[in-house]
């Protein structure tokens, strides 16, 4: 029986996080109006997010700066032009993603309106990610560390990532369902391995998860009731492909008195049904369901999305392997 | 953990139960062509489906016959045109809606293509489904009881009707999230309450999911998890406002060599797409969201959709009790 059983109290412990910006980027090349995120931090407050994704901070070296909006590298000088010192209770992260970042382009936290890093990173990338880890922690930040894949490594593979991330001073060990393949039942014993190593040595989790299945708002409540405490969430689902669990599933879900899901339901009608409008395109379709299905990444559905075909039985010929 | 947790393995047991006519004609009036429901019946013995629900056997006394396609009445002559003798491993099922049925249309199955009668009814309807099933199954049909809307029945009511159905002839007794308000959580203990009774009386358990929390499928193999074996999808997932488990989630999941969903995607690619692209709305929408959330009938969310409105706020406050 899951921790939050009783599903009428709650559990003081469980962090919200809002990644639409970071995870949505990647659909809309982050190409997002200061006015949006304006209120998209406004609409965070009022909802009782305990934490919001302002982008990645990708590397200009790696990057060109003309080709993506700002949240693509997400300068803590462009953070301050939309919330100031941010003096509120909502904290604001960034996500390095290893490989395509750069750690000189994290100031001392003391000078930066940024809380939390979010190291992104595959399980052969762990060694550059421990150093990313330790130079945010040293610069003063609270860090995460999101091990992308995760359905694609070995089982031991991962019991030595779990003990090399638990020797650093990373706060939060995430579980990353990129392709979103992991069905609730796998997603338990995830948990279960990930909360192990996370009691050894007093770390949080956290899941995020894709919704090639339907299964992204599944898989995070299954996860919280195993006793993940970090849960990210993205408004109307955006995120890449088949999108992201929907911030507004989870906050209907959770039952602290903190989180209230109008705030949400009301910036999705106000600011997002138009970027639907405007052709941007993500969320569950069966070219998603196929990848997932098959535990691919999605870039092939991603492009026969953007190709607007619709024969999906001759897709699911091409990517069965 | 779960009985199929193995996740490679399979159980013989399992049915899998295609409601797109019933449930879907919910959503364009039981219009679907001769040509769509054929290549349905055809795409349905490919993917080695084990039930095709045909659609309603409603009373004619009770629904004026020219406001409706022919599958809300589903004559055994209307079956005869698709099917023949359905001379095939694919069996066939009508719905019997207590108190907008007639039992006097239901010949003797030694005359009729109809293999199960699945008899659909609020608890307080008991008595009634009850006199339903008890005839049928004396005219020689499998049957099966669809207890509707339990989200808002006292478990002390569910388990006096879990147990006056244990005893009459009624070979499977289904689980139906009416406001796809429950989460899978509360859907292993409902499973656990129906799965108790039928070993007492020797029945088998089914489970009707909807969608109105992207829960569906989630419901439906946490339930199968924990032991129902009669498993309910629809193509496309159509049904009735936020739709159904999709039929090709569903056969993804199931690991019986027999299914094969590639026939599901291939029908979906030639008969489903367009009938999204003629204007017919099902699916998951921040309005269904709404009142599966609140544990409340669609039928407000439903003239939502109807009537083409987005403001979803102003919504919420209205069904908001």
């Amino acid at each position: 029986m899951k921790e939050v059983s009783k599903l009428l109290d709650y559990r003081k412990s469980i962090k919200v996080v809002d990644a639409t910006l970071r995870d949505g980027g990647l659909v809309n090349d982050f190409y997002f109006t200061d006015d949006f995120v304006k209120k998209l931090y406004m609409a965070n407050i009022e909802a009782g997010v305990d934490y919001m994704e302002m982008g990645y901070r990708a590397s200009k070296k790696v990057f060109d700066e003309s080709k993506f909006g700002k949240w693509k590298f997400c300068s803590d000088d462009h953070i301050r032009e939309i919330v100031g010192e941010n003096d509120t209770d909502l904290k604001l992260a960034i996500m390095a993603d290893i490989g395509r970042h750069d750690k000189n382009d994290f100031d001392q936290k003391a000078n930066s309106p940024v809380d939390l890093v979010r190291v992104a990173a595959y399980i052969h990338q762990l060694p550059d990610a421990i150093d990313m880890i330790e130079d945010a922690a040293k610069k003063g930040y609270e860090t995460s560390c999101n091990l992308m894949a995760i359905s694609h490594a070995q089982e031991e593979d991962m019991r030595v990532a779990l003990d090399m991330l638990g020797k650093t001073p990373v706060d939060v060990i995430y579980i990353v369902d990129s392709f979103g393949s992991i069905y609730p039942e796998q997603m338990a014993r995830i948990a279960d391995l990930y909360l192990d190593f996370a009691a050894k040595y007093g770390k949080q989790v956290g899941i995020h998860a894709h919704n090639n299945q339907q299964l992204a708002f599944a898989n995070t409540i299954e996860a919280c009731g195993d006793g993940v405490d970090w849960l990210d969430g993205t408004y109307l689902a955006m995120g890449r492909g088949a999108g992201n669990c929907a911030m507004e599933l989870l906050l209907g879900f959770l039952k602290n008195p903190k989180y209230d899901v109008y705030p949400v339901i009301k910036f999705i009608e106000d600011n997002m049904i138009k970027l639907v409008e405007e052709g941007i395109v993500w969320g569950y379709d069966i070219q998603y369901l196929l990848t997932g299905l098959l535990n691919q990444h999605p870039r092939t559905a991603i492009q026969f999305t953007k190709d607007k075909r619709k024969d999906y039985a001759e897709f699911y010929k091409e990517i069965y392997e």
